[in-house]
Parts: structure tokens; sequence; C-alpha cells
């Protein structure tokens, strides 16, 4: 039913999830992509189990409307609440932002003490230490909410005084739990990458999981036998809920270079 | 049309609002409250006017039918983009809470400087600096965005090193104007009074727009003959967006007491 040549579909509460595109991009250069950021209800990370499904269903029809083959939830908050319903409700492969993340985590830890961070509802979700202790049940999990990491990061407050006291304030009792690896279960804290690295401090390594999703998409697409196989020029899309201009002023960031126009869509 | 038993219809983008509802408490005991907290689309503040106003009109229609005498708009950004909307397209008596803010801040200030802080889409609107000029066109005014104190006042982190570190920051450009008079334009900012004031220092007087907005609730309920004449049991009645159960904790802190439970309705 999904052909070849349709666009892989990604949305976000917002910004975020352009770290994920970027990983596409770099992996996957001939795929096209259609991204939808839903900035006009950011963020989810937040809000309640029941609005967040809610959110990412409509996202989620949206981009089907648009052919995609298939659908990567690019906000950790969404993959942790809505992967379920997503994958029973709509007929087209999904995949989330959590597994790929916390396969790495698995793969990179060296003593088995793994810290995770990410917004309240992603942590409270508990979906990352579900998923690592489906994979190796000795491994120790720690979490932490951070839901100031997000607006720094809006804020562009990155490195500096302000985020790295902040990021003392939230790692202090990771970091007492002698963790080696930390998962930046956020597709927002790629951005402050610079100063949780500087905190946490070199016994501690970072996971971020934009790169690890984008190898599962890789595969994915392999095993469904639905990777683009024409030279076509690949097509990207950005649609946006909220007004498009600050959406492409900070979208750049995270993107890492200039995006194309955005255009205004009613979820 | 309304009758003077209907109740007081007040809205916010979540729960800063409640610093109104609780001046209104104290200001009118025999007043009903509607209060609706957009809790599943907040924040407001770093939103496009398009959709500010969009949401805006969905909070206050779902207020109306419940038949309400006069709607309070209180939610500093909303009452920036969307109060001239909403009295043009709704058939009720509508206040917000910036020009109650700016009379208090023109009373307030000795050597004619005032500074203004408040929300990205508050300030971008220029309205405190508009409605002060309507007033007294030879006072100065200087305006900060401090997008970072809204997560900060919802985190609960209210003092201490953080919230001193990000008020010395957004404060700095104002006091080096040596301001008189700060006028704290977003709902959510007396919750960090404490650290603003000690930052800002004793030749600073903070203005907080709530009580100012209850008097002018008060004078506009006599004028339009609208009081409530009864000594009927005022009810209080809290409607939100997203689930109920945040909202009530984290509310009674803007309330000062606790609160009845909320019901969810949906925007």
């Amino acid at each position: 039913m999904h052909n070849r040549h349709g666009a892989i579909g990604v949305f976000d509460s917002g910004v975020g999830g352009l770290t994920v595109v970027r990983q596409l991009e770099a992996r996957l250069p001939s795929e096209s992509v259609i991204y939808l950021g839903d900035t006009a209800r950011v963020p989810y990370g937040t809000k309640s189990p029941e609005t967040v499904i809610r959110y990412a269903e409509s996202c989620a029809r949206l981009l089907l409307e648009r052919d995609i083959k298939l659908l990567v939830v690019a906000c950790n908050t969404a993959s942790a609440f809505a992967i379920d319903a997503l994958r029973e409700r709509l007929d087209v492969p999904v995949l989330g932002v959590i597994d790929p993340g916390a396969q790495a985590a698995v793969r990179t830890t060296q003593r088995g003490r793994i810290g995770v961070i990410g917004t309240v509802g992603t942590i409270q979700s508990e979906r990352y230490r579900d998923a690592i202790h489906d994979q190796n049940p000795d491994l120790v999990v720690f979490s932490q909410p951070c839901p100031l990491f997000v607006p720094l990061a809006e804020e562009g407050w990155l490195t500096g005084e302000v985020p790295e006291s902040v990021a003392t304030t939230y790692l202090g009792p990771l970091l007492a739990e002698n963790i080696d690896t930390l998962v930046l279960g956020c597709t927002h804290y790629p951005l402050l990458k610079d100063t949780i690295a500087k905190v946490a401090g070199d016994a501690v390594t970072l996971v971020d999981s934009a790169e690890e999703t984008a190898l599962v998409v890789e595969h994915s697409l392999d095993a469904m036998d639905l990777r683009c196989d024409h030279p076509l020029i690949p097509q990207f899309r950005f649609l946006v809920s909220d007004a498009p201009a600050n959406f492409e002023k900070v979208g750049a960031h995270f993107l890492g270079h200039v995006m194309t126009e955005a255009e205004w869509v009613d979820v």
C-alpha cells in the first residue's frame, strides 16, 4: 500500500525533532522527509498522557494525508505515551525515539549504571527504564526529569552560568549514583550537550537518540523493502501549527543548516 | 441580557490567572467566579498573535456558554493580542490585565522611568508601553522579555541561585536605565516576587496587575449595575483543558488556598 517514493513522516511537539531530521538527511540522503512541528501546542513534556495521545494522533493523521510511507515520532514524550495507540490505530509503520535510545545506552554502558534525563512526562512513563530492562534486566537505571532544559534550549542559553547551574542541580543525584552513561531523553537536549558534558564529566558517555533513530529507520525501510530506489531529488517539507517565522529561525540551529520555507497547518 | 447573578468568567493559559482570582475573592467576596485554565495549550507567551487570538476566542466562547456576566482575560499575552478581537466578537463586557497594570505603574512612578517585564509576546506587542503613554506620554518605558520566568515558576524554583542568576541577567538592562517602577507583566511573575525584589533592590517598586485588575472589575460591575446584590453563597468553579490533577496541586500556590475539584473541558 505504501510506496517506496513516499516521504518519511516525522513529527515532534516543536523544533526538537529536527535533530532527528538532521541525522536522517545524513544517513539516508535519497529519502524525502515531511516534518510537522506542533508549535501551537508545544510543549508536550508537561502535559498528561491523554492530551499527548490526542495531540500525537492528530499530528500523525495530518501526515498520513500526505501519503507518508513510515512515521517517526521524533518526540520522546509522544513516543513514551502515544506509540502503542498510534501503532494500533494507524495503517503505517511507526517508529519512536525511545527504543533506539535505550539500545544505544545498553551498548554504551561499561559498568551497567545508566542515567536517563527527559521531560516530566517521559520520566514518569518509565518507558526508558522498561526498554533498557527488556534488553538486560541487570542494568541499573536512574532517572531525572529536567523541565528547565527545554526552555533554556529554546531561549538559546546553551552555555554559561545559568545552564551550568541548572544542569548541576538536575544531574547531581545521577552523578552521585556513579552512572557511566547518560541518555539525553529529549530531542531538545543535544543543543545543551556541551554544558551537560561539562557538568557530567569525562567518566560519563552521553547518548543522543537522534543518531540511533536514523539507523533504526534505515534498517526498517530495508526490512519492509521501502527504501527509495530511484535517483529522485529528495524533498524536504516543513509544516507547523503556529506561525512559521520563529520556527524557521530557531529550527536552523537544530537542523544544522538553513531550512526551506515552513507551511502553516491547522491541527 | 446578562444578569447580576451570573459568574465572573476568568481565563488564562494555565494557572497564572489564579493570582487574579485570589484578588477577586478578596475584593468581591459575594461574586461567583468560573475559571478556565487552557493547560493543554499552555504557554501562550511564546506563540504568534494569530494562534493566541484563536485560542483566546475558543476559551472565551466556552465560558460564555456558562452564562457569565463579565469576562476577565487574566493572561497578559492574551490581553495584549486578543482583547480587541474579543470585544468586537463577543456579546459580553471584556476586561484585560494590561490597562490596570499600566494605570498602577503610572500612579506608582516617582521619576517617570518604568520597567516592564513579560513574555516575548506581551513585550513584542508593546501594549504596556502604549497603555502607559496613553495616560502620560512623558513617562519613559523600558521593556524586557523574560521567557525563563514562567518555567521557573512552574518548576517551583522560586528562590535561590538559579532564579537569582536568571533574574540578574534579565533585569540588568532595566536597572542600568535607573527605573523606579517595575511592572510584573505576566500573571506567573508574582510567585517570583521575592527574587525579583531582591535583584531589583529597594529603589524599585514592583507593580502586580492582579490586585489592580480586581479593582477595575469592581468599578466596572458597579458602572454596569451588575454587582451581585443577593446574599448568595458564591460559587467557584475551575475548568481545565489538560488533566486536572497537576492544576489542582500547582494552582493552590497561586490561589493561596486549596481549590475545589477542577473539571476537564475540550477546548
